[in-house]
């Protein structure tokens, strides 16, 4: 253990690294990384950010996707913590802003426990900045005042209830983790009598391999299974889709079959 | 004119330059920056954001709020596609996001119109980020599963029909530009029995200046009044305000009271 620094005070970030381009990471990201002992990062960031720490930090994988390397959330609040004692300086690195459906709260609140001081750093949510490099606004005058963010994902497994009222809104709908749950989504936007709202569903949103589709709620479902979209991906329910190239395009190759 | 560059292909950035710290520009604002020929910048920017562009590029200030040198919206799209025709690569750089109320597609669509190409690089929106940085988590288990980010400013000058429907919802509620209205948006919130809702109220978020208050919705207006809390100005309505110690504190001190 050569890292071991007894002599540095405890102390932890929660940094968020934005929606995949490393570049979109902020000034302040890179400082933090840069005084970091330790780095703990999720499965979705991309690992050109571990260089703006020092060589000799320890750099340590806490990904919840991969089976083989996978830990719980109590287990990366105890590790966090471990380190931070231990090591000083703990760069907790995850993807979007850590307080969108990040957990990132749970591990600022363990860390309270112990004494240890928190700085959050936001990042870009890919909530906003994931539609918006598709030139995609969550709100533009005369089509949205609003934009509801919301997770497709519960600890219960349902859906959660906010996506019944958000389907009867007037917001911009943009759903984070719910690519599993679309058909049930979409039945909640249909029963709604919101069949012709345009979507748009992206996949890996910023990173290389962006995947981007668009259709309206009664046709995304099947368009998402003819392009083969998987998981991560983000949803987009909302007149503000029609500003798209795409849907214009979409729009006039359903007038030239009529 | 010495910075007339015919040569150079006229092209658009929309940059968001995130909350007022300029440490929360992206490196890829950074990159922006340091190829604009022009900035166009608003009032809320932090001016030491220039420094990032060329000692030659032109730098407009385009506020909308001062009295003397207020833009239409309008004036900055046609000044903005004419500083590009004739000078290349014109950065504008907007608080926050460029699409969160920010009218980043209207400039978009106008410059579309004159097939100058634009790209579009998120910021850290204030309505994440601002509570984010208090340690205010927008979303977190068991207390909100989603946020809803409104305008308190609409164009007919009466708040924001979603407001309404918001005040009904168990969505953390954001509300950017409302403190003006903040009166009235308390009583739709009264009206819907959130009398008790804590609230928290943050006045120029990010920045060395920033103010920060909390209350329940049946006490913020009194609040804010007497902390003399004024715009810019972010409202969070939500149980997530309930986490932050200053909320803790108050309830501590009516337990006392009682």
């Amino acid at each position: 253990m050569s890292n071991l620094k007894l002599d540095r005070e405890p102390k932890i970030t929660l940094l968020g690294a934005g929606p995949g381009d490393p570049d979109l990471l902020t000034l302040k990201g890179v400082k933090a990384l840069q005084t970091a002992d330790v780095v703990l990062y999720d499965a979705l960031i991309n690992e050109a950010l571990l260089a703006y720490a020092p060589e000799t930090a320890i750099k340590v994988y806490v990904g919840k996707r991969s089976g083989e390397h996978s830990y719980e959330q109590d287990a990366i609040n105890k590790l966090m913590v471990d380190y931070a004692l231990n090591f000083g300086h703990v760069v907790r690195l995850k993807g979007g802003d850590p307080f969108v459906f990040g957990r990132g709260y749970e591990e600022l609140d363990f860390a309270d426990s112990y004494n240890i001081p928190v700085t959050v750093i936001p990042g870009i949510s890919s909530s906003i900045g994931v539609p918006g490099l598709q030139q995609i606004p969550v709100t533009h005058r005369g089509l949205s005042e609003s934009f509801w963010v919301i997770t497709g994902t519960t600890t219960s497994g349902a859906i959660s209830a906010d996506i019944y009222q958000a389907a009867h809104s007037n917001a911009t709908v943009v759903i984070l983790m719910g690519l599993k749950k679309l058909a049930q989504i979409v039945a909640v936007f249909e029963e709604a009598g919101k069949d012709q709202l345009p979507v748009a569903v992206i996949q890996n949103g910023s990173a290389d391999d962006e995947k981007f589709v668009v259709g309206k709620v009664n046709t995304i479902v099947d368009t998402v299974k003819k392009e083969k979209i998987e998981a991560p991906a983000l949803l987009v329910f909302g007149e503000v889709v029609s500003l798209h190239p795409a849907f214009k395009t979409l729009i006039q190759s359903y007038a030239n079959i009529a």
